[in-house]
């Protein structure tokens, strides 16, 4: 099956938003084995969307769009598929009713031109929007689909895992299973090279490596008879590649690292506090995000003065005299502190320095010190992350902490 | 001027890398007064290409393309724009030589592929690379104009700004200027009735709605002769939508609303710090991501254990015991801890049902309170989120965070 992706906004004309929608799909279509022959993006205009879909269905049998779908004037992307693919659109009673149970739970007025959301092609398959108002749906004639997502992303990637995709799965001549590797501590290029012969020689399972901000990813994919047979060769494969870079590996199925080790902590009990300074709280956000986390997480502290580093956790003023706020022996008496001061089984901490400014000769922006206690084992290390920028250098430094624990807690049973 | 933008790479309908060169020269080009019409992308395939810039061409004057210039055989871009303004390819002996001389400061083999290179069409005006060895060039005929500049996003902007913008800055009718409400509180489409007006009889400047997780925007664009007109059309078209919605508005030039509190705090030399439950650190992670914040910010502790609240902010056992840890009275009585602790002048605090578990029927998944203390007024408040996941309600929960220091700071001279 060939497919375009078509994007309605004005919004990515002007360069307001990147196109992130455009890549999550082609990522899934790929990995389902559909191909991906063009990207199209076009503004709330009706003539050039019914123009860009006549021309992607010379040669694709399936459009997926994105945007368009609310109840404003501009939003058309529903009028222009019923158009291209001849259907008409008519209220849908149940659609209706959804919409205005979800106005109803928001606590919000539902104005008049929301009803516009309840309009559907007459032979569509209307995907249910979990998490907005907006109603998606696939639409299908002589063999052309059109499936229409909405435009926030968290709405399209919902809507794309629990309706589009399954619609998809049903349409296609084999079954596709894949999972994501997630890696941290090895660049994408050294990854590469170290499977260059399992990617070059690759049939089925194939392998893919990518690059997130700080990490390196591998998709290991096949596509067999039955999801059975395409689980095991892909699970086969993964062993091969566990072997050459296990020790780099924190997933096998695309978790992130806050999520893995929160799951860790929950599962095994193990109580963690959490002292901070640069990164100024999210270390405790990222592993806050996990749901259940309060069982095992006491507390976090985000010392960013002299003062509170002193006051909150007995870092010594002799310390930070000496040694500068951002400094091994800094990090391990913050380290010290929390953990005494909670009781918790863990205790990890973090100060450094973020940028853009700050940066020293001897401390340039990016150089930070993670201490952390595990019961009686206490680590302390310093880092230096090779970007210039705030964000991404708290990103390094949370992720290097995460690691750290990790680390500790994968030993201990 | 009409323009569309064509990205040649295969590996973008993979989805392997995201579309950051469309996203800036959307920007750029808008900025020239250059009307973006539409986004392409298309793999390493001629007809594909050949095809995409005549359907362009219909409607716009401007082609500009990124990547396919390199020395592969795939790499075709060149060829195509040659076919379709028809012209031919001639070596050019000085982009030879000036190829010749990277390699040999590289301290890279030339290989002969790499001649490919130093082709043109006869009437291109040719754009050196400084950063890369693959030449762009501008080429134009019966007013239609294909600039072609190279894939690598580093590569791409530099020569840009060197030397396709002078190039298009030469040819433009119009000058472009646009600004980027941000509003709190308000839903789009309640945003878009109360100005259904203005967008409705919109000609110039124009207003676009768009949604944002738990925030709302507005576009106000103005195309006029120079830059200056365009400006004050703008400016003055904001000033009657703040007379309508003026009390939502927290920046009119695209600020998230955590900077633009950040920044007031720093300005204005206001000491913060925060007591979080719910939110994990989320909100003292939004408010350091503003460099310079720790002239301000003292801690922020993450109280996620009733002891937490107790030992660090002296909450009361038994306002735990006859409230609960979610209610406006643990609330208040965590932002004065948190105040009297630090001294800081502004004390905040949040404790919710972040969820996706945990819910009651009197408190259900969302629901959250907020503390403030600024000097010596006290404001709490509590709030139903609309969301069921936890991290949509933790960001809603620090966006009310966020307004309610923005909202008490703003009266504050």
């Amino acid at each position: 099956m060939k497919s375009a992706i078509l994007s309605v906004g004005t919004e990515l004309l002007f360069g307001q938003i990147t196109n992130t929608n455009s890549v999550y799909l082609s990522q899934q279509l790929n990995i389902l084995g559909i191909d991906v022959m063009y990207h199209y993006t076009v503004g709330d205009n009706p003539e050039r969307l019914a123009e860009m879909m006549e021309m992607a269905f010379k040669d694709c049998d399936l459009i997926i769009t994105t945007g368009g779908l609310g109840p404003t004037q501009d939003d058309l992307t529903k009028e222009i598929a019923c158009e291209i693919l001849g259907d008409e659109l008519v209220l849908d009673e149940d659609a209706l009713e959804n919409i205005k149970a979800i106005f109803k739970k928001l606590n919000r007025e539902m104005t008049d031109n929301n009803i516009k959301q309840a309009y559907f092609p007459t032979r569509a398959e209307i995907f249910y929007n979990e998490l907005g108002t907006a109603p998606g749906f696939a639409l299908s004639n002589n063999g052309k689909t059109i499936i229409c997502l909405p435009g926030p992303p968290r709405e399209m990637k919902a809507m794309f895992e629990l309706s589009a995709k399954p619609y998809l799965e049903a349409k296609s001549d084999g079954k596709i299973f894949y999972r994501m590797i997630r890696t941290f501590g090895i660049g994408e290029s050294t990854l590469e090279t170290t499977l260059l012969d399992l990617i070059e020689n690759q049939t089925d399972p194939t392998l893919a490596t990518y690059a997130k901000l700080n990490e390196s990813g591998l998709r290991v994919a096949s596509k067999r008879k039955t999801r059975e047979e395409a689980e095991q060769a892909v699970n086969e494969m993964i062993e091969v590649v566990k072997e050459r870079v296990g020790k780099f590996i924190f997933s096998c199925d695309d978790e992130d690292i806050h999520e893995v080790v929160a799951k860790k902590l929950i599962e095994k009990n193990i109580s963690i506090s959490c002292a901070e300074s640069c990164t100024g709280g999210f270390f405790a956000e990222m592993l806050t995000k996990t749901a259940g986390i309060s069982r095992v997480f006491d507390r976090g502290i985000v010392t960013y003065s002299n003062n509170a580093k002193i006051d909150e956790l007995g870092v010594k003023p002799q310390t930070l005299e000496k040694y500068g706020a951002v400094s091994i022996e800094t990090a391990i008496e913050m380290a010290r502190g929390i953990k005494k001061k909670t009781g918790s089984r863990i205790g990890i901490s973090v100060t450094g320095v973020a940028g853009p400014d700050g940066g020293t000769d001897e401390k340039p922006v990016g150089f930070f010190c993670i201490g952390a206690i595990f019961d009686d084992k206490e680590i302390v290390q310093s880092f230096q992350s090779r970007h210039k920028d705030r964000n991404s250098n708290r990103n390094y430094s949370v992720l290097c902490m995460m690691n750290m624990v990790y680390k500790l807690i994968s030993e201990y049973n």
